[in-house]
């Protein structure tokens, strides 16, 4: 398995596979690798010939109040994984050599960012534009994997690639959960035990809003006061958003027709978790 | 000749050659072509197999004051133009075609946009940085060709290049001026017959400066005011701005140690016209 550390180094190595017109899957990581990753990372190896990583703890994407310092990094252990589940090469690269001195470009998905995290943490999505928009010119992959825990991240980068005809097919996996039902997140261990078992208030305020759909619930307010309502029972829990949207705009519906996407941010102590699921009317 | 209307057309078109390993050169206009436009694509024949122009008077480049809806338009003309000049194909979409329906992507490139046109028409580089990323995702060129006739526009297009990694060589052609030293610009077709005349004003502002510096002067107040002069003695004309720059920051100095330019936009009437030329220290 290779690692590269430099642009330059990246795109010479990407340009002999698609010389060679193979085909390339990238999966964009900011690194600290858990089992989530690793099942985009084994869906990719079926999508390409050949499997890229990339790990990089991206700053544009942090507020200036946010765990950027903080965030948990472990090269030598993603090393490791990747190699494991079968990554050719695993793109590294340092802060400088992603946005070198007088960097100054940025790319900007409007509407879809104006709620939920884009709504919590301005100027987060124009991160994650931007750096996703400079992975794929530096990887050339044909195709991206993304984990829907992200899910307005997934349809910010979808919307990016349709409107500046990027040539990158966007492939969506499904969240990977511990076996008591938290979403897989690098930021979980952050949770000291006490918080941990609270933090499935995120998973149980999920399925409460599936029940009450599924009993036949369509006034949103409703299903978002019953899931606030349990997810203050957890004495750490504190409530970013709790939303019911429209899955292509991420606009929030008063009503759910046919289908819809709840999400939730919910601070645990001060570890921010996000969760979200499909609500589909019976 | 082709001409291609669809984004999907252009870039299965563009695809095809890419996978045979030959190279394109874009040169990307809005049309109503004139001597410039044609020097940019004699020069771009030069620089890769194929040559590819493409004609789109991008709405979102302009201001809503701005005049959009009477840009010049003669697609007949330029299709003749372009067959004459060697170009290989023509890029001709619709506006609904580049920007559909739930549009919502722009690239913003900061700094560098900061002052010139940047100032005085808000999110024009917005909008030009935005056609150009989906002009180079679309039609796949290896080297694009712009005049330096917009000199902003160049540095912007520079910058976004470098620092979202594209893979696209860009090539800055010297403007190209009629016999008495009007720079060429698809807006000239404005102006009445006395404005013709006095638009002659922008480049004698330019030479004036170029004569201060090469008789010593080094303080850009003082030039700029010699320039500011010299505008003034036309009836017609209106300065929107005469600013001395960096030629990298494109922020204004006030001495020239080495090099600079000279940048200026002046409205003959209602014809806003701009022209700019590089100052260097004898």
């Amino acid at each position: 398995m290779d690692v590269i550390t430099t642009v330059r180094g990246m795109k010479e190595y990407a340009r002999a596979i698609k010389d060679r017109r193979e085909t390339i899957c990238l999966v964009p990581t900011m690194g600290y690798l858990h089992e989530g990753h690793l099942e985009l990372m084994r869906k990719g190896r079926t999508l390409a010939r050949h499997l890229f990583a990339s790990i990089f703890v991206n700053p544009t994407q942090f507020g200036p109040s946010e765990d950027l310092a903080r965030y948990p990094r472990d090269f030598e252990r993603d090393r490791r994984l990747c190699e494991d589940v079968g990554v050719e090469c695993i793109f590294y690269p340092s802060v400088e050599e992603m946005y070198p001195a007088s960097y100054s470009t940025y790319v900007d998905v409007e509407g879809v960012t104006r709620h939920l995290c884009g709504a919590s943490r301005p100027g987060h999505f124009r991160g994650v534009a931007t750096v996703v928009a400079k992975l794929f010119n530096i990887c050339m992959p044909d195709v991206a994997v993304f984990g829907e825990k992200d899910y307005q991240q997934l349809v910010v980068i979808r919307r990016m690639v349709r409107d500046l005809d990027m040539d990158v097919q966007v492939v969506a996996h499904p969240t990977v959960r511990e076996s008591d039902g938290l979403a897989m997140s690098s930021r979980n261990t952050y949770l000291t035990p006490q918080q941990r078992m609270e933090a499935l208030v995120l998973k149980k305020a999920i399925d409460r809003a599936k029940e009450l759909v599924g009993q036949g619930e369509r006034d949103t307010s409703r299903i978002k006061k019953a899931a606030l309502d349990l997810i203050g029972e957890a004495p750490s829990a504190s409530v970013d958003y709790v939303e019911i949207v429209d899955p292509d705009t991420v606009e929030p519906v008063g009503t759910i027709d046919d289908r819809a996407v709840i999400a939730l941010a919910v601070r645990i102590g001060s570890t921010r978790l996000i969760d979200n699921a499909e609500l589909k009317a019976p």
